[in-house]
């Protein structure tokens, strides 16, 4: 028996996120199935109003004086705040305010010089480009290498040898996930560090930093977090760490006294070493305002849409597109997507997009859909399988206007 | 003779800069006399609309699609054209995206490792903390070792040993300039590359970096560029280089190919190859609409107006407040800013900005003025004279309430 969209829709009646109006705490364009939220989350309502009020007042009116009198000198750890309890944290404990480049390559090298008789980066290949890029990066920069290791069996990788295991929590094409406390722990157990890629999981997974034990984490915030295009990413290190750790590119926002201007650096105790220099007020402004989404949230509630909403898609597709080859695994080992691979997946995303299904595409030969589960319905994944049948009955993806590619998809 | 108000009011007058409204392409608060500019610019009246746009259409109706319909990833390149005739660059050679303290930090890295044969960084102990810092943070990563050298003659430490020189073209407590052509002359002699921090010299100063042939350049865009707080800053490397630096922190938006998602590293050609990872879009956009307050404006005019400016300020002070100690050049090897030394520096700099005077208070014992010369008049140097004069009069500056210090002054 075919599931329904009434079906759907009755789930959505019982979503306790949509019941308690998570959805409507976003700008969403008419007619829009938005589920790219994996890759830019949507405008939380809070933010234009905030940004207005940062841009006109604080800095037009208030100018330097807003550093103390609109508290952007608290901004940063404000942020941070707010970001924790997704993350399984302590408010003392997230640094915000790099990119999600720089905040990788400030972790990864941090975690290399706490394991100076080690000589060994182990990543995965299936990685963002960007991580492995840094590790090689600072591999090279230290004297190190950096070693593959397959992803599915990544403590096969670790020998006394490997200072730092670094990986990305949900593979970003496939939405796999790894187990964030099983991973950590066979990581100590080789006398190896970790470092989590929480790209794809802040906002939409159950994550437990401190339960797992874990070493390091990074994530960007303009994914689930929906903190606006290129916003700062966020740094989580153990608090038994932190004293330990040296900051690669040391600022005066992260000295004890950076105003007396003084000539040698004296980090801050705790996380707040791992500031560099002056903090991006708009874009963490914007941020702040967007976290409001998340209140009264609890992470539980979160991860059982997510899988209630990529199950179901899975459900549809198997129904209505059997034989589709779904990458994404169909246990609970996966994270807010689901990826498929197709030969036309390139048409079939600019098909669904022209029909106001927004996907993305990622090399090679994937059509990917992320469901954030605070404001993505049951009936926008019905909605979503629908278009896609009746595009592959149109044969539109074989539209040739939908193969030329454009500089981001 | 005293020069008086209507005296400064006939140079306003004659103006080219003042004349062409370029005050006028600025918010200004009412009866505030803003003297900060060296610290936060003030907000471009272009900027609060564009930034409306770009939160409420671009992100919330756009979303990612604005990557492409927006041109969002055109905007780090559009904006580095902008900036590109402000420091006598060409539009193609200067990057935009990261922080100052990020900036310098790859900017060293990518020098240093351009004389793999040399070991020394030599730096000037007047320089903004964070650069001190970032060269001690690299010297200590890549074994080598930092030189101070004595301001008054950087050229005296340079030796067969020195990879990089690293100078504050203008010192952010006194003003005081460094010869840009002959300390870079000096240099190259040695056999060293040079990097300006151009912090307190872009928007004000006539910077010609290609005609002085430097080798690398960093400079902050919240102070006399206008771009907001925070806002991230810009790289300049001199063509002949580019395509031998490596960057760091090498992210997918540096990648030949960043779509194709590729395992190995393959940079752009030039400049480009020094992005990281996604750029902050928000601030990116704020400063692509503050730099429209430069339309039109030749560098000439720009360091006559803030010569005209600093001049009148010194002079007005040698007139009213006799024997001050002007710690400022008296002659052209000054920035745009004028500070002088006194005991009770912090309660005056307090008790002016209670009378709408904002300059700032620095340690040791200085108090700084800014003299923005997009909007900047002489009727404001004058009044901000008077008030001193007056609050030294009534010792205003004793008042207890100004002597406890804020988080940033």
């Amino acid at each position: 028996m075919t599931f329904t969209r009434s079906a759907a829709a009755a789930l959505d009646a019982v979503s306790p996120l949509l019941s308690a109006g998570t959805r409507e705490r976003f700008e969403i364009p008419d007619g829009l199935n938005y589920l790219d939220g994996n890759s830019l989350g949507l405008l939380p309502r809070a933010v234009p109003g905030r940004i207005r009020e940062v841009v006109e007042q604080e800095w037009g009116q208030g100018l330097i004086r807003s550093w103390n009198t609109a508290d952007w000198i608290g901004l940063a750890r404000r942020v941070g705040r707010l970001i924790a309890p997704l993350i399984g944290a302590d408010g003392a404990d997230v640094h915000v305010g790099d990119s999600t480049s720089v905040s990788l390559y400030k972790a990864m090298i941090a975690a290399c010089k706490l394991r100076p008789d080690r000589s060994v980066i182990v990543v995965e290949p299936g990685t963002f480009p960007t991580d492995g890029y840094i590790a090689a990066g600072v591999a090279d920069l230290l004297g190190m290498t950096v070693r593959w290791c397959d992803p599915s069996d990544p403590a096969a990788a670790l020998d006394r040898d490997v200072a730092l295991l670094s990986l990305t929590h949900v593979d970003f094409r496939t939405g796999a996930t790894f187990d964030l406390a099983g991973v950590t722990a066979a990581a100590h157990e080789a006398g190896a560090l970790v470092l989590w890629d929480l790209c794809h999981s802040a906002g939409a997974l159950e994550v437990d930093l401190t339960g797992v034990d874990a070493d390091f984490a990074v994530g960007c915030t303009y994914k689930y977090l929906n903190g606006g295009p290129g916003a700062p990413a966020f740094t989580w290190v153990h608090p038994r760490l932190q004293d330990q750790i040296t900051n690669p590119i040391p600022g005066w926002m992260g000295h004890a006294r950076p105003f007396a201007m003084e000539l040698d650096y004296d980090p801050l105790p705790g996380i707040a070493r791992m500031a560099s220099g002056t903090h991006p007020v708009l874009a963490l402004s914007a941020l702040e305002a967007a976290l409001g989404a998340f209140d009264g949230v609890a992470l539980s509630e979160l991860r059982a849409q997510s899988l209630s909403l990529t199950g179901l898609f899975v459900e549809l597709l198997d129904q209505r597109v059997p034989g589709l080859d779904i990458v994404t695994p169909r246990d609970q080992r996966r994270g807010s997507q689901v990826s498929f691979a197709h030969p036309h997946a390139y048409g079939l995303v600019q098909a669904l997009i022209a029909r106001g299904v927004i996907g993305d595409y990622r090399d090679p030969g994937l059509a990917r859909f992320g469901f954030a589960p605070l404001y993505v319905r049951h009936v926008d994944v019905w909605d979503a399988v629908d278009h896609l049948v009746q595009v592959l009955a149109n044969e539109e993806h074989l539209d040739p206007a939908y193969s030329a590619r454009n500089a981001v998809t």
